[in-house]
């Protein structure tokens, strides 16, 4: 595919995304953290953006940011396409940004082409998708799939602001929020920055999303006896780090099990591990450790999760230590992907001459939401060094127009699939 | 051994033993560091109790406390006993301190039966023995046998005040630190708390030392990338935690063959791992950790030193991480005890009627500084759960007139054995 054959305006599409991203707090770039003040300076130029594209502009009662486009037949329903502009502190300028970039361009693409879709087409700014001060994540697409409740909506930020209060002040409107529960939505379409390595490291072009993982988090603690390294004989300890190391080896060996399994993506990782009294001459009296799982398959995290369970038991019963601990701090279940809309996906890019494969989402993102109203699918772009949630976060332009080309490509796919089946 | 028979008033002992510990910093027991005010209040106080014993009372050039009874041959030299009084902050009452009322009893035991040795008896009160505000330990007795050099000697402490001043200020005189060094000295007795849960766990009477060990500590770090724990696939991930968790269960299994070898004591421990970045969510990028090494065998130490090497460099090239450090922190020498006081110590407990056992001292001592002028031997008794350097530190009133017991014995059977011989 040349520039001249694509559909997609790379540049402008990269100079949005500049755009966006540049607006930043100027102290710790870069940063636009949902509800800030930025936040609404970025959205109200997103909300020009929209308008001077054709969009018709709203913010629904969950307060995420939507240009619409009519379709030819009313009741077809909407093809939704979008993320969120939002960022953690001192992230990048890709994560997010650059799939509500290209949901905007791909508006643009049909207009400037003349392409009138039988379907609505609507390009969405999630709310607050990153992790936001309320301790709640994908606000927006909990609001627009029924999935916000009373509880999560008193929470409050450190400044004692209520969420709901905060979502009014930006725009929604929760005494409304069963309003923002959508049923017209047919398909929903999400690109993201890969946050991984694994395009880059097989230059392939896009990642065509199968599901986004399950994520589960375990704690264990072991407490033993915090005895003279000098004066204790081996055969006389209670090392609780060696416990908790035979454990980081086995969730490791157990990962890797599950992962070559053929049952799709697993990981697991020690991530946290703290000792005490974490001192040279005292064995250890206690460490814990926080043990974290990501799997496509439910089935694979409920093994992983008595497997360890198990392990970490027999591992304090054979090093002399307690098992103080273990619970399950969170749990979220995987979600699959559209099967018809991977497979419009995969002939988008077959068609753009595009390489592509299939992928697992080690992260959560709003499609994870979204797909309990709709078919959803997302296409992943290749990003610098597998980085993201840093100001060192990047993607090329190139590789942002390929994404943004074979999404833009499985729109009309859909588009005209439903209407020739007559749906 | 009922009380009526044995040369030692246990009361005595105990109540002297009380008084001593009772002298410490009031928000903070029991705290009597070196150098510090509450230290020459116990150092006074002792200093009169060594008077009323009969003692010649003076303070040497290097500032130990030193209470001398004069022999019948003028000529013989002397028998040293002794210990520190000085304590960790929020120390006990037991370290150090038993040991220098134990030397005091053994002195008015003999004086209460008349008994007059052919050698000089001295009992000592070494200058902080533990770890003291200068970074430095077993300064009074490193001065008596000519290693505190001039580096030590220009210390600071984070008052600003040097070491060689601090020694002067508390009674020593380091112009004529020279005069310091004996050889005069025949042999050294020490009595210590065990701070292990060897006798303990046995019922054991005394532990007779066989030597003090020799500690290594070795600084490793392994570097690996902070990558998303989430969108890393297990085969592309760089864990630092992993390697270093398979150090951990090297260590001991090394540890456990080692102590099983038949060359004496030996333990080892991972007591220091810091993981980097240490969040649930990220793929640790870098950890260090402190491995330590104590055995009565350099050889043991030396090959143990080797095999970390070895097995860290290996796991680094396995984990697909950097070994990016791995540096000898500090490395003391093995000091075995004297065979001729062992056996002295050995036929002591036997004639008491004390149950006893060969047992190496894990932890450091004055003992293993004046080994370097004279045989040195000491003698451990049960402590509470092995437990040191803390509030709880506790050893029975029995357990320490059994101790003392047979170091009186033992220093007997030395004058005597040593006049037979004609020496």
């Amino acid at each position: 595919m040349t520039a001249m054959e694509c559909p997609i305006n790379q540049m402008r599409l990269w100079d949005d995304v500049m755009a966006l991203g540049a607006m930043t707090d100027s102290d710790k770039p870069y940063t636009r953290r949902s509800f800030s003040p930025r936040f609404l300076e970025g959205r109200a130029w997103l909300a020009r953006r929209f308008e001077a594209a054709g969009l018709t502009v709203r913010i629904d009662a969950a307060g995420n940011l939507i240009g619409r486009r009519e379709g030819e037949m009313p009741d077809a329903g909407t093809i939704m396409v979008g993320s969120h502009s939002d960022t953690v502190p001192a992230g990048g300028r890709f994560d997010g940004i650059a799939g509500v970039i290209a949901a905007l361009e791909i508006a643009r693409s049909f207009s400037d082409r003349g392409i009138r879709l039988r379907h609505a087409l609507e390009v969405v700014d999630f709310l607050a998708e990153e992790p936001s001060e309320f301790g709640l994540s994908c606000i927006g697409s909990r609001g627009m799939t029924g999935a916000l409740d009373s509880k999560s909506l008193s929470l409050t930020d450190p400044a004692g602001e209520r969420l709901d209060d905060a979502i009014d002040r930006v725009g929604g409107h929760v005494a409304s929020l069963a309003g923002a529960r959508r049923d017209d939505v047919r398909c929903f379409f999400e690109l993201h920055i890969e946050q991984g390595k694994v395009l880059e490291a097989g230059r392939i072009d896009v990642g065509l999303v199968t599901g986004i993982v399950g994520i589960m988090r375990i704690e264990i603690a072991f407490l033993g006896s915090a005895d003279h390294a000098g004066t204790t004989p081996m055969t006389m300890r209670r090392d609780a780090l060696t416990a908790a190391a035979e454990l980081v080896v086995a969730v490791r060996d157990e990962a890797r099990a599950l992962a070559s399994s053929g049952n799709g993506y697993f990981v697991a990782t020690t991530g946290v591990l703290n000792v005490h009294p974490n001192a040279a001459n005292v064995v250890p009296a206690r460490t814990s450790m926080i043990i974290e799982a990501r799997a496509e398959s439910a089935v694979l995290l409920g093994q992983f999760k008595a497997r360890i369970e198990t392990l970490s038991a027999g591992i304090a019963n054979r090093c002399n230590v307690e098992r103080s601990h273990c619970t399950l701090l969170s749990s979220t279940q995987p979600v699959a992907c559209s099967p018809m809309l991977r497979a419009l996906l995969q002939e988008a890019a077959d068609a753009n001459g595009l390489s592509s494969i299939d992928i697992a989402s080690g992260a959560g993102h709003d499609a994870a939401f979204m797909s309990r109203i709709a078919p959803a699918a997302m296409v992943f772009v290749p990003c610098l060094d597998g980085r993201s949630h840093t100001p060192e976060e990047w993607a090329e332009p190139e590789a942002l127009a390929a994404g943004t080309a074979v999404m833009c490509d499985a729109v009309l796919r859909f588009d005209q699939t439903r209407n020739e089946n007559g749906e």
